[in-house]
């Protein structure tokens, strides 16, 4: 067992996504962090970078110093993290791709679907990793689900239900806050807010759990604050390309939703239930038969889960241990490739670029149906479906 | 205090609604079953009759009978509740009302919009009730919830999101069992199945507890179980008549799901939530507060809500208490006309013939809407809008 | 199908007991009232009579004009309801019961152990039924829970966890409103408080689920608040006649909970668990295996259970359903003896004289064993176990 | 800030302590795990701290060849954590102690009373911090709860009630499982078993929430499965420094509670209810008001409970987040020693010595009270209260 060395891009002091990715790298003792550009002021960053242990040569003011002088060295970082604010990502992505680095970059992957293909196109030829964290996927009852759709359990899958609705953008009084209001100025957010933002997680789960992609879908886009110029609200209708129904709304105007992010798939042979803000549980209704809460870490559960448990039955695990599971699949990926040896990758999921890709193409489709008002589109291409 | 002679045209042996309406109209001894057509069989409906009490020459063999014969009798009737098939609500309705009896009918008032709106003006023009049962509305948390939203404490109404998903309708082996099978047969069903049938309730409580009326929607259908013509999975976007924007989702092949009537109103001052499972709590969650769990019969709730109380707090009560309700806004509005004083209308709620007419017309303005794509129409005339 | 003739002494015209056995004994169209003395006031008990429907001269004064006039009708009363206060029960139904009458008795049954026995004698004696009110037995999944246990599916019973937690006596700004103090008076309540008020259903619930009696117990009573001279809270250890184990805490101040009345019994194949708040449910865990949430009026649950549901799955019924099936057990046990059939009595229960006796004789051994600091003692005759 | 530096004693590979303990320490970035004796079977321990990144000279093959190698070292380990068998915990934590190292100690602190009274004395007299693990009272919600009880929120506090109650050993077929057998054997468990392995948690919570000790107990203890001769339920009534009346149900054998440890205090002015299950929420009922549901990391909760926070709201934290603050308590008090500053040791708390001997007297009192039938005794001596 070797310590993989670690890169982290953005996530200054008092950013919550930088303390995230700090416990969730590190959890598990698989990552440690040697090198960093953390904050938009250069001497901020090294000095916190230092405070986190970081070796003062590879404390860096910023990604172009750090790529510039990371390239070069021998004892090569083995991944880097790009939490940055959005806009930025394709830029930075591509340039330490481009070097030949694999790169765990935070949601959106980029804001341009062109930008992400782009991107998915340039980690294919490079033969590096690009991953994108949707790190919700990495609860060990959402990787339950998935091997219970994957193995039959609930037959041809007919309806997926996403949800992800908060209510902290609710706040009239708080709607000039500049870190609120940033998200619904389309010269900064780009064609969507709550979808990209949030709903974008919900259609991610959607996705991963049934294996399926999203064909093509209608949106209905609402602004209910005044001045918003993006929607704080939205539906979707989808149909995925293994035949099921998609229903998906979202909302940053829910008040009392503090985090509700969850995933409900019916098939025909059963229903699977589960919400974020409970994630240790899974609820398992088979078509005629009583409902059964499957517990996390419960010993007949499918090995894709509980490779991505810690703690035993009843031992609640959390949004960290979510996030560290993409960091294991990483490390495991990363170790494979290192070894020579093949991927456990059927069990030790990290969502990549492709995914990346796909979600910021579907917010931009259903941007484009709902101007259109509500019309079907294709969910890659956006265009109008007959 | 008198009893009300009560009449019931339907619900024989062994049918469900009848035996509910029978509980709830005699819950609170207000009414008293008198006279009755319980039966499409005349016999078995007489002797029925007989047995819950009905003296024999008031026990008829068909509403016809039942008409005639009570139209000219000194104690007439004081309601008549149909709960008969969907498709002669219409006649049945129509009958009585002409003949100037005060109507309870199940839901869907009629299968035609036209229809519906010819019971409205009838109604109006004789100066009679006719009151749809849309019996969910009588939960007291139901009116809380209605009354909290009339106070202003949710301040300006953004987005209601209203549910009715089950999943009895999910397994396969059963979808030719008649009881199932004609429901989703156009000849039998009309437009739409599981919105008609279930998601038409979600619809009811999304402009009861707003006050609003639903001015436009979209809307998409889906069939999962393949041989059905109707759908059996529907999601609604709509916009309401006080500016609220609405989702609905509604679904027959929900597994797990038993019977998921939800509702969620969510405004700029706060936000709540109640499901029909577990009727007595209500979630309210103020803007930047901590959720509170409002309990029925709580000393401090509405009046409108404590109205509709029987038991004290922590016993619960359930869905014949709340079809009760329905009978005891009757029994008051009945007792009011009669005696001449003025019906306390505003707490003693029961749903109307408008409602009624509302609810058939947004059905099938969903289905137009599905039928072309989901574009938006008009939720009254089915009008496709620019 | 007939109704029965029904009689009720006390429950006056705003007692909330009266009305809940008004609504429960006719919900079913069971029993019919017939005759009342409802108040301690003579003219406002024989008006509400007559308000409720009760012919003139069967609106009585007090109960003993009652019993005069009533012992000698030839239309007999089928059942008289006794709802006073605690300290006549045992007058009231001694004297019906000796001139023939079936009684139904608001717990406790009396207020002695003496007087509750010679109840259940006098009972036999004359081959009248004397039933006790414990309501809570009526619950369908509570039902379902006896009938599991009774099949065996839970094993060997190795321990049952009783408890009745409400808040109603936590405010001190309340404990000289007269309608607490009496009951922490032991002139007027008595040997015990919240035991011989609340935790004696929960004692019931113990005895009921698992067919064993209390054989033996250790209690353990608190005076929380100052001037009580009997407990607000308690907690009971005890031994079960068939080797069970119990547990029992009930307290009148434990703030939040509203009406907390749970029952949880534990064998060696699997636990069974259910609280009242949330009748509807009943959560089932075999050994080893998953929990499972059965729901009241699952097609593939007990007779027992089933016999005793009036809606649907995932339709509520509440307290009102669950005191209504005591009613139920009675009109089947009074029908078939009057028509000389054999009664049902396996699967329609109803608490019984005997069930009253015991709960009061270990109300009073648990003072005992708490007066005596705690000491062991048997459960019906409360003297010392070595 | 800089590393503390860590040595483990026990926790080999693939123990459960073991692992969560390197989790929780290294979660924040404050210890650096630097030596250890990780596992009996010497080589294997050594084997394995190298591949967690030990150097080899400090990777030993027992405690005391670490302690002699350690004592001597310029760059001393800052904390040594002892996670043996139960009955080892005394030798170790007393040599470590001698020496002078700071030690965090697995519950139970020692197995007999007089050992964990040295203990106390000798950490006292040499001005080390010895801890011990009573991790549950590093959750968030449980530190809100115990500063809500201080601030007076509650009023004084009259009924604590504690519960942990799981089925691990309910499975009479795993009965002989060593891994099972030997917690009901008293030469190896000493005098309790599922009082001293788990209802010491919930007893530790009790105080540690109120902030007052146990005084004095009574209990029940019962060995529901043939052959064990401890016991595998207990039930506990005890009285608290503070006045507070307490009740203690644990169980082993209560199948289909996980891990079920809840803690619930009732005041004159409100009651507060946790479950470990669903840490992230408490419940505060107000006398008189309705209950809120306090979420984890909302900005209103007091800053005992913040600084224990990682996440935002809605974004669920576990148990490895829990036991992590105990680390971060000790990290606090070290950095705090090292650097001359006073400690803040109002908000950053760790089970302390006391804490662990006062469990462990509680436990051996339990079991004197038990075993004389249930009499009242003193919490720390034992001995019998007339």
């Amino acid at each position: 067992m070797k310590y993989l060395s670690w890169g982290l891009i953005g996530g200054g002091e008092g950013s919550q996504i930088g303390g995230t990715h700090r416990i969730a790298a590190q959890l598990d003792g698989k990552f440690c962090l040697k090198a960093g550009a953390l904050d938009i002021d250069r001497d901020s960053g090294k000095a916190f970078a230092q405070r986190l242990g970081i070796a003062a040569d590879r404390a860096y003011g910023d990604w172009r110093e750090m790529l510039e002088a990371e390239k070069n060295r021998e004892d090569r970082l083995d991944l880097v993290t790009i939490a940055t604010p959005n806009n930025s990502h394709y830029e930075i992505a591509k340039a330490f791709l481009q070097e030949g680095f694999d790169v765990l970059c935070e949601k959106p992957l980029t804001t341009t679907v062109e930008q992400a293909r782009e991107i998915v196109v340039l980690a294919e030829n490079r033969g590096r990793i690009c991953a994108v964290n949707y790190g919700y996927s990495g609860y060990p009852m959402v990787r339950q689900c998935r091997a219970m759709v994957a193995r039959g359990d609930l037959g041809k899958i007919r309806v997926v239900v996403a949800e992800f609705a908060h209510g902290h953008h609710a706040d009239e009084s708080q709607a000039d806050n500049p870190r609120i209001k940033w998200r619904y100025d389309p010269a900064q957010a780009g064609v969507s807010s709550v979808l990209a933002d949030a709903g974008i997680h919900a259609l991610h789960l959607a996705c991963f759990t049934t294996g399926q992609e999203v064909s093509s879908l209608a949106a209905d886009f609402a602004s209910t604050v005044e001045g918003r110029q993006l929607e704080d609200d939205a539906l979707l209708a989808f149909r995925m390309s293994g035949g099921a129904v998609g229903r998906l709304w979202t909302s940053a105007v829910a008040v009392g939703r503090a985090h509700g992010l969850t995933i409900a798939v019916y098939g025909g042979k059963g229903g699977l239930r589960w919400q974020q803000e409970q994630p240790n549980q899974l609820l398992w209704s088979p078509v005629n038969g009583a409902t059964v809460t499957l517990e996390r870490a419960a010993s007949d559960l499918e090995q894709e889960s509980l490779s991505a448990s810690r703690a035993p039955i009843g031992h609640p695990e959390g949004f960290f241990e979510a996030f560290g599971n993409v960091y294991v699949g990483l490390a495991e990926a990363l170790l494979a490739r290192q070894s020579g040896r093949k991927e456990r990758n059927a069990v030790l999921h990290y969502p990549t670029a492709d995914d990346g890709f796909r979600s910021v193409a579907a917010v931009h489709a259903a941007a484009q149906s709902a101007g259109l008002g509500g019309i079907w589109v294709d969910a890659v291409s956006g265009k109008a479906l007959s």
